[in-house]
């Protein structure tokens, strides 16, 4: 029982060609991807599809310019979508208790479940995809682009297009072993020659030194630490995505 | 181009039979559900695997008895691991700054999206899954049950084994149709209307009737607000899970 070598020869796809993705097959792919597990069934969540040149210019800069959002035949926009549900409890004589971060958990996991299926279907088809985890960053402002009521918040957004290199999959990108991120029975706390050598090969490849040079940097670890991920961003946008959550209804205080 | 019908017709799989699911498979599907797209590429997640018959007994409690836990051939927990990556950082001269909710988010989806790779590899291998949603309703004690350190927090248990019907995939579940949750361009408010005829089938269906008779109410979705997912259960975890994060140091105050 062979695993398909799709899964480990998969790669993320910036670069798209004008072939179109129909409404029709784009629907098909988003009923496939919702057949992925979810909290009781509830389908906490929402999609919306940007196809319009305009919303894309609009979009772009909140994803900080990165060219995918306009290059891209579809960007959609995978948002938590309590809304929904609780207009049906509504209707339907139920009080729902699900303004509270346990709600925001399951229902970004959820999200996270669906639009992860879709992107496997997707690239099944052939078509390339792209996360950009800039979504978080913006939400806000992303959900007033896409005039999102309450209750409901973007998690991620996904680029896709058939690939102008004609391939989503050759060769799959570096990743750490299994014996780095899989415990058998209890946690396994890594010793310094586990992760000299769990790294090692990321280290000695010839980008890391290209970023490492055009960064200033004296180790990759460093252009991670205070180029990519730099503290003072990630606390920026800490606060301004729990305001968002709060604001919708996803407390965190009790 | 055609989706492959498993998408739409999988389903959870909660019994199992005796059939082992080998260490080198698992490995295999592992492996191959790693190269599910990630923030950076920075692998913030581990995953521990039960097989001890111990273990299962200790962790059941916390997953509230439900059966699958002891009964499946394997049990993952897809846990968020930052303390890896910041070993490596500390190692490298380079200063983490991701003690904050961005990382807490940003780790939280990426931990899901390997979760579901898992998922579709071993479906796809015949094997049956079912998440479990109730990891992060006990998160604190199932960490000490697997020994997670800091840093390492629970948030998602997938349970794996073949399906004693031998099937992973047969007719699918129920779900919205895609006209409920694909929204174009910007979000539609749903009308009333549009909640009666989405949710028709699912109201119709005699199992529906066989939970609101069981729990003495009057509609569904008063089973969902009164009895699976009450407000007070889910405050109590929503506590819960926000004291032990931020004891992780993922922050929610600015």
């Amino acid at each position: 029982m062979q695993i398909p070598e799709y899964f480990s020869q998969r790669h993320t796809v910036r670069q798209y060609s004008d072939k179109e993705i129909s409404t029709q097959q784009l629907n098909a792919m988003l009923d496939a991807a919702s057949h992925a597990p979810n909290t009781g069934n509830m389908q906490w969540y929402s999609v919306i599809v940007t196809r319009d040149d305009e919303q894309k210019r609009r979009l772009a800069p909140l994803h900080f310019g990165q060219p995918q959002i306009c290059d891209a035949n579809v960007v959609l926009t995978f948002c938590i979508d309590l809304r929904r549900f609780e207009l049906w409890c509504r209707k339907r004589e139920a009080e729902p208790g699900f303004d509270n971060f346990q709600s925001f958990v399951a229902s970004m996991i959820d999200t996270s479940l669906v639009a992860q299926q879709l992107c496997t279907v997707a690239e099944m088809q052939g078509i390339g995809t792209c996360y950009l985890g800039t979504t978080t960053y913006k939400a806000r402002q992303i959900a007033e682009v896409l005039d999102l009521p309450v209750r409901v918040v973007p998690v991620a957004t996904v680029t896709l297009g058939y690939p102008s290199s004609g391939k989503v999959a050759d060769g799959g990108s570096w990743r750490l072993p299994v014996s780095a991120w899989v415990h058998d029975e209890t946690y396994h706390e890594p010793s310094a020659a586990d992760i000299d050598s769990w790294y090692a090969s990321l280290e000695a490849d010839p980008q890391s030194q290209k970023f490492i040079d055009e960064n200033n940097k004296k180790t990759l670890a460093q252009v991670f630490t205070d180029v990519r991920y730099p503290r003072t961003s990630a606390e920026q946008f800490s606060k301004a995505y729990l305001d968002f959550i709060k604001e919708n209804g996803f407390g965190t205080e009790y």
